[in-house]
């Protein structure tokens, strides 16, 4: 058995649902498929979440919804139309939303939740139906009903273990389920949503609840890339890389899966293929435990701008203990986390995502650090990028950090911070911003072009 | 003025006394001396500190004190004697310890300070006295009346702000001033002594309260070396280094000074100098504020072994604010400081000297980093070394990383862990302690040996 997750763009129309049920019906291991709300068509569309979110806010500030749920309810009456389905869909659709605006608004996180989690429900409700209607038997599961259950609030939702034992149930089914993504229950009945991309956690909790053989999950994209094609010219595919591989990539842009669509499939030991609803011959990316790492030590290099550095040094800081965690505690009071702590002997720096800070922040983490630590000098820079160099053979091979550096010479940039040592698989570069270009070029240079020539 | 402060081994003898005496006559800037406590006349001979540390024992236990009294007072006795100063010298020093041994004994940490202080106190009583037999004027100078006024317990002994107003009066004598090291008085009269070696602070905080021309530290070697002799061969000597380069060096055994010793100095823009007792006219070892970095980028290569790293992985670490927080606050629990933190993005490791572990704190830090933190793996390693690259040259040359990481690649070992990025004059390579020789080597000849070819 397979579970096949569809995003949002493969699920935004008419068309684009005719290549999802062509691949439903190709493999009949697929029985499990899990739906995002309707994405976008084209450039300047709207998202179906989007448009929710709007009739949200105006239910909530006592508006005339009138509009905004016309607007949300044609979205899926066009798509009905042109898979001719009846209007009894479309109906229940509305119904549906009417209901849903009726809840609660005293906790308006809850009916945020409640509301924006339709987009994913009615669109699974839609697929079931157009499935169906082709020939190819197919129920819309509630996850309330088959048991997903969540942790309330204020935690962010998460899957509770109990979850595991209630979805495997489907795998003795005759039809073929279509799940709605992004959503669960509480034990009390609480629909509570995962963060944003959250339907790849649905597909991935399914994947390990059922022991698919296989989480098949469907972007608009061919395969994971090497490198951003956006940055890189034509940068080489990954046919194959592990688990840890992933997950250190997605450390700076890698926004393939959402990050914690990784884990269920990990521990149940299922096998994730990333792969193309527009061109579904492309074998895509596979994610697997092990990986043959002999002709690709470094399996993908990954970069992302938008990075601060705090600078703290103290004579005889290195003695002192407590002062890390101190100063630690001061930015956990300010709610941010950092990436990285390079140290020298008198000194630390704490790498931050700028957008964690404003000057009223820095103003005050700069103020605590004097008067508290007794610090000699603190400042804060901003404007770095981090450049992660990725790959399973990064522990094996000596030479790797000596051509990463050779390479980022080459360039004539300065190394500002390099930090090798906990991940296995993974050699991050902290340069200026500036700088970051040529630098992901230069590396792209260096670990795939010899090997694209062979 | 200059302050010159010498070691034990330059008054462990008459020998070595008159070789003392002649470089203060050489210079009659040379007008405040600070002296330690007789130190090793050969190998296997005894520091007058140890055998003070034993007469404690017999103290504090009770028993017969008179044997390493005895031992103690005839140390001093025979340099007197080969020296020929009169008996009253000696009796002088004996009267005085005696003196000491009826202090309390209900605070044990007080009752040795003052009795280990005595090993300073008596080597200056001597060294004025033999200054003045041979027609240099000398004056034995009390720290209390001085007032070299330090905190008290339980911290660390530190001089508090007001010592260098009191001390900078001992640049209105009109006699050479003979200062003892590594002790002083709280405002309250009680003697603290520093950190053992810690007559290189007392020189230090003389040296900025006079606003000395020159802190000259007398030693028994020639110079700080670019890498420590015992590993390399023949190693270069450096001329001049900066403050914080010396201070870089000092992470990883170039014990040439202590490390409390720098600040005060460096704090009144005061040059320090290395400086060999039995060879006085080498030009020794030059510490300023700012070098010319043209044709040394890197000044000096260190490494030191005994290291462990604690590794925690958690998936969605990076996201959890407080982890960082929470893991060093479990080390503190433990009284333990940390070198370096390296992290991916789903765990780090905490670099830790060994010696501060056990296994039952490793058990107990394990036990709390699963329980408490909810770690997915978390583990102690041991036996790494910390190489360090320090220059001043290390921020602007991109290329030094990259021969660094060459020179490595060619010893065949793997690079552990890698740490840039805070200070901007070192450079920390992790590495097993199995190739830290043959990298230390290598790092070395990338180095240095081109230059001395020149």
């Amino acid at each position: 058995m397979k579970v096949c997750k569809f995003g949002g763009t493969s699920v935004a129309s008419a068309k684009q649902l005719k290549k999802v049920a062509a691949i439903v019906k190709e493999d009949p291991a697929r029985q499990i498929v899990v739906v995002s709300a309707p994405g976008k068509r084209y450039e300047e569309d709207e998202k179906v979440t989007d448009m929710l979110i709007k009739l949200v806010q105006a239910a909530l500030s006592g508006e005339d919804v009138s509009h905004p749920l016309e607007a949300v309810v044609e979205r899926y009456a066009i798509i009905a139309g042109e898979l001719g389905l009846g209007k009894e869909i479309v109906e229940t659709i509305e119904a549906d939303l009417e209901k849903r605006l009726q809840e609660d608004k005293q906790n308006a996180a809850l009916f945020t939740d409640q509301l924006k989690a339709s987009g994913e429900d009615n669109s699974a409700k839609l697929v079931a139906a157009y499935l169906t209607s082709i020939g190819l038997p197919a129920s819309y599961i509630n996850p309330k009903d088959a048991g997903l259950v969540v942790n309330g609030l204020p935690d962010r939702a998460q899957a509770l273990p109990e979850s595991y034992t209630n979805l495997s149930a489907l795998n003795r089914r005759d039809t073929i389920s279509v799940f709605p993504g992004f959503f669960g229950y509480t034990r009390e009945g609480v629909l509570r949503t995962f963060e944003r991309g959250g339907s790849d956690i649905t597909g991935s909790i399914l994947a390990a609840s059922v022991k698919a053989e296989m989480y098949e999950n469907f972007t608009d994209v061919d395969c994971v890339f090497a490198a951003n094609p956006r940055s890189v010219e034509n940068p080489v595919e990954i046919e194959q890389m592990t688990y840890r591989e992933m997950r250190e990539l997605s450390y700076a842009g890698f926004a393939v899966l959402h990050d914690e669509a990784l884990m269920p499939a990990y521990k149940a030991a299922v096998p994730l293929c990333i792969k193309n609803t527009n061109n579904p011959k492309s074998s895509g990316t596979m994610i697997v435990a092990e990986r043959d790492i002999s002709n690709r030590p470094v399996i993908g290099i990954s970069a992302d701008s938008g990075f601060s550095t705090l600078y703290v040094s103290k004579y005889l800081m290195n003695r002192e203990i407590g002062f890390g965690r101190k100063l630690l505690q001061i930015l956990e009071d300010e709610q941010i986390s950092y990436e990285h702590i390079p140290s020298g002997i008198d000194n630390l720096s704490v790498i931050i995502r700028s957008h964690q800070l404003s000057p009223e922040k820095e103003a005050r983490i700069i103020e605590r650090v004097k008067n508290e630590l007794y610090a000699d000098d603190v400042h804060i820079r901003s404007e770095f990028s981090m450049v992660v160099l990725v790959g399973e053979g990064m522990n094996n091979s000596t030479g790797l950090a000596a051509r990463a550096t050779d390479a980022i010479a080459r360039t004539g940039a300065n190394i500002e911070m390099i930090n090798q040592g906990s991940s296995e698989v993974s050699l991050v570069f902290g340069v200026l911003k500036k700088d970051e270009k040529k630098i992901l070029n230069e590396l792209y240079k260096e670990f795939f072009e010899a090997a694209i020539v062979v």
